[in-house]
């Protein structure tokens, strides 16, 4: 089956409390993209974020003596510091520019995924604007699929990712951080190869695929776009979480 | 821009010394798919491998007491241990059924890469086939590449991956491991987002993204497809290299 991923255009700047399902059923209409069973809306954190109000002026973080020790050590603003130990539950690893954690919603990533760029500034330096990823990612992707199907009939998939780096290899990678109504993980076991012999490779991790190629669609820079709908991905859809992804501790060798 | 994945229909299996360009090119013919300049071909290693010739026999392979060791610890085949150590520079954690190397390419991944799945068996028990990644997979792709290029007059990049596991997140994952005329980071370094700000993420893992992209589009068992024709990756080609998504020993936390 061929998947294309296309770009949703013009999306607006979004404030928080803008209905982000009604703003790309928009923007796809006008560009005459419309949606079917099984296609698949990946949505960057940033707007998902934003529209849930998950901004935050540093001016207003006082920071504890724990994180202005960690923001020496990593010669970071204490104040950030204090936000990335809040959305935290540990902290792994720390090297100058970076803290790498495990966020509160259970993954591995660099500074608890909070995000300086693409927040409106003004040059006031009374407003110093953060953006937290959202409270809980499954529910908004949730949310966004229940309004989706209310507003057309139709029966989507939702995936927001953001972008992580990873061990080992340079880069990041589009990664998934919420979903609803598509899988995680998806689950080969019992399946055999063209010669009868049980696959080797058990679980794929689909929404991280999907994640990346998306990701890829998207940019990083001024001209990206933040939403990107998907005809053709392979996998039925079903009632899914990101955490169908996350390791074990006990079964993790690189902790 | 758009980006669509083509599976590519009825490559046949895939016997040592078989022109793969001339393969594919033959099955995107009978399909009525051209390619042009920009358009990338991802293939799964195990097509390169066997093109290659890079299976072999484990009744040939005699263990050394190392191998022997290390495969009572991880309950594998001291032959197949023996050609992961063949095949690797360092072991960097086991547990049973499972070791992780750093292959001797540089990237890391379980069992060096070697795979006993859809690598024909006869039920002959003096034939236990097992294949081996290719050789050098960069100058693998360069060569699929040229070999198109002088085919065709078109200017394609060509990418190899497999399906590698992660730290903390379960499941594999496209994974680059040769490529040929086309990026494997992108450096964004000195790029700004909407509102000015230099951008918090610099380097993208292109490559990583679109082997995730295509291995989606692949599919793992007996129907799969292991070559994808891509249109549209919205990165300009350039000579590359999968080293460039190598991390660099001294910047990696998590060895």
């Amino acid at each position: 089956m061929v998947m294309t991923l296309t770009p949703i255009e013009r999306i607006p700047l979004i404030q928080p409390g803008l209905n982000l399902a009604d703003q790309i059923l928009r923007c796809m209409a006008a560009m005459g993209l419309s949606l079917q069973d099984g296609d698949v809306l990946v949505l960057a954190q940033k707007i998902v974020s934003k529209s849930e109000g998950r901004l935050v002026n540093l001016v207003d973080i006082v920071p504890t003596e724990q994180a202005t020790a960690l923001a020496v050590e990593t010669e970071k603003d204490p104040r950030l510091v204090e936000l990335i130990l809040r959305e935290s539950r540990e902290v792994l690893r720390t090297r100058p520019g970076t803290i790498i954690v495990e966020h509160r919603l259970g993954f591995v990533c660099a500074n608890a995924g909070i995000d300086h760029s693409n927040v409106a500034g003004s040059g006031d330096e009374t407003q110093e604007w953060v953006l937290l990823l959202p409270e809980n990612p499954d529910h908004s992707a949730n949310r966004i699929r229940k309004e989706i199907r209310e507003r057309t009939g139709v029966n989507v998939g939702v995936l927001i990712i953001d972008s992580h780096g990873r061990a080992w290899r340079l880069g990041v990678l589009g990664t998934a951080i919420g979903l609803a109504g598509m899988p995680g993980l998806v689950d080969l076991r019992g399946c055999h190869d063209l010669f009868g012999y049980e696959l080797r490779i058990t679980q794929v991790a689909v929404a991280d695929e999907l994640a990346a190629a998306a990701s890829l669609v998207m940019g990083q820079a001024a001209e990206g776009h933040p939403a990107v709908h998907v005809r053709g991905f392979p996998y039925p859809l079903r009632e899914g979480s990101f955490s169908e992804l996350l390791r074990p501790h006990q079964m993790d060798l690189f902790r």
